[in-house]
């Protein structure tokens, strides 16, 4: 093989938003989970990670790129993904002497996301699956999206599921090794594309905690968690399936505003207590409330990550009483301008004797996004090195 | 008797505040909680309701007056007092036939905060004991405070405790009928009298929802709050008790922040959620844990009711890091003019880092009270009628 010669493999990845959340780890190292949890992925048009795996026997060292700045790449997360493609890569190598010997090359990673990084969206998630799938692509491995979600798994937990697009679950495994910790697909996009989603971004605060020390001391300190991880989740995640698959939107938004909420009472039990929502999201909680009040039934849906970001899911056909009322409210805001928010009317009329609430939106919310449920990791030849 | 013959009685009660908290009934009707709880009675000095109970032929109907203003007596809480007093005297009567007949006669009953209204504290509590004990006073009933606790409790659950000075506890019961759902005394106020809490008011927002109503909102839909009720709380008593029996600050402080966070997690899990915390109470807890790292130890705990005012507990040796951070922060607020607030230092350095918190905390708090573990109803001859 010529020495200049790179070989190189791009995809993009989505952001996923769980409506079962996944919060406490059995395995820090393996990053196994306490519970399963479920998410639906986001539209890439809107939220991806974009990323370049590369090699070449020119390259001197591992190295990862992420919005033009050279990450650490030293920690072992990182290095666990690396070492576990590579190994398979090698398994291919193996049994097929013709192949070029990728495995013992250095890697170069450069990685790219579409939103801005101050929104405060959980994108370790996207950014893990992006890069497994790329050096996947670039190694041509056999490995299905499932094999792939057991080394995006040990990247970040919730990486997992951005492997699949629709809706994703993370099963939780029995096994100590984590070889039964892995996502598969609860249902494609397709079978239910009129999911749509609207991120309200507050205004950036100095976060808690970290998600990654939170859950842990979550696990450590809270009376209520072991009831929450043995019990209520591996309830909610048959019922929680069972609406995706019966299109049930009623049962999916009750089901996503509880399992919002129980978590963030785990963390609020926590010693000391972990806060998570603020002001602004509990506004959001109310207004969400006011709409579904105002439409005799749940057309809207709230939950919040491990931050004060409100995500709403509503199906397209109540675009209006839920956009819309939220651009009623927030319409000078960033984030309309695009063809999906100038779509959306806001000469609506937002639910009387919710003056306090609107004030608090006004003040909390920065930018919103306008989303939808989304596809998989897409390949692509639009190469970043 | 002649018909101008009026007889009457006067009692201060006093408010208390839970560290382990009363959330959720298992009757309604008979106010029977689902948990025992457990209360610090406050000084009488600072925070108290004043009631006079008369009777007299003259009068043409019960009637109740709390701060100038009638009360509806109609209410069932309100009639299950007033008829168990009856039947008390009733028996009383039976059995000495040169008593005047009082249980026949009309009750006027006048009441009196000493604290503001918009404080939004607890004033139910003192309010009940003080109408019962002002009428068992009246009656001269041979009544225990713990036989006039089970009167108490049927007007406001927390009221039982009020009956008592020093740490009180309610247990839950187990009988039907209430028989045995009724407080007693923990430890008096003079076997841990260093105790000191200082009360934060935060500026007068719409409350969430009624206690009354919440926590039966809970007990319906909470996932978590059977762990609480059964598992968490029962530990949790016996582990407070312990705590007052040894004077230990500190199991004492880390418990009541811990099922303070505790039963507001439940009413987080409940659906819809219910908030009655906000940014300013969070910024409360904040502040503590830092005063708390600063000293190296636990020297103050905060608990919160169901509204966002701190109560923060600290031991009269550390006044000046606890009483003192608050004031340096909060000096221009109402509540330190008084003897006990002019004495507490305010040139105390407040941890750093707190920026955030400290503006909260300046912008959400309208008034402090700086009190002390108190006695329990006192007689008075001051009539108010």
């Amino acid at each position: 093989m010529a020495a200049d010669q790179v070989h190189r493999a791009s995809t993009f990845a989505p952001v996923n938003i769980a409506v079962i959340k996944y919060w406490g780890k059995r395995d820090t190292k393996l990053n196994l989970p306490t519970n399963s949890s479920l998410s639906v992925t986001l539209s890439q048009d809107d939220l991806r990670t974009h990323t370049t795996a590369s090699c070449s026997p020119d390259f001197t060292q591992d190295s990862l790129t992420l919005n033009g700045k050279d990450q650490d790449i030293s920690g072992a997360r990182t290095q666990a993904c690396f070492r576990e493609l590579r190994q398979l890569r090698k398994d291919v190598e193996a049994g097929d002497s013709s192949l070029p010997k990728l495995a013992d090359l250095k890697l170069k990673v450069v990685s790219e996301n579409n939103f801005p990084t101050a929104a405060g969206l959980a994108s370790s998630a996207a950014g893990f699956a992006a890069l497994v799938r790329a050096i996947a692509n670039l190694y041509q491995l056999p490995a299905t999206p499932t094999d792939l979600s057991k080394i995006a798994r040990q990247g970040s937990g919730s990486a997992c599921r951005s492997l699949f697009g629709g809706y994703a679950g993370w099963q939780k495994g029995e096994e100590e090794d984590g070889s039964d910790s892995l996502a598969y697909e609860v249902a494609p996009a397709s079978h239910w594309p009129d999911m749509r989603a609207c991120i309200l971004v507050a205004s950036a605060d100095k976060k808690d905690i970290s998600s990654t020390t939170g859950m842990q001391a979550t696990v450590a300190t809270s009376a209520l968690f072991q009831e929450r991880a043995n019990i209520v989740v591996p309830k909610r995640m048959k019922a929680m399936e069972k609406a995706i698959q019966n299109r049930d939107f009623e049962a999916f938004a009750t089901l996503s505003m509880k399992d919002s909420n129980n978590f963030h009472a785990t963390c609020l039990d926590t010693d000391p207590p972990i806060f998570y929502m603020n002001d602004t999201s509990r506004a959001a909680v109310r207004l969400c409330e006011a709409i579904n009040d105002a439409a005799g039934k749940i057309v809207c849906g709230y939950t919040f990550d491990a931050g004060p970001n409100a995500v709403v899911y509503y199906l397209a056909e109540d675009e209006e009483r839920v956009a819309g009322t939220f651009k009623a409210i927030l319409g000078d805001k960033t984030g309309w301008e695009g063809k999906k928010g100038q779509a959306v009317k806001s000469d609506v009329q937002v639910p009387e004797g919710n003056e306090v609430v609107v004030g608090l939106l006004q003040k909390g919310i920065s930018r919103v996004i306008l989303t939808s449920v989304g596809d998989g990791p897409r390949k692509t030849e639009e190469h970043l090195c």
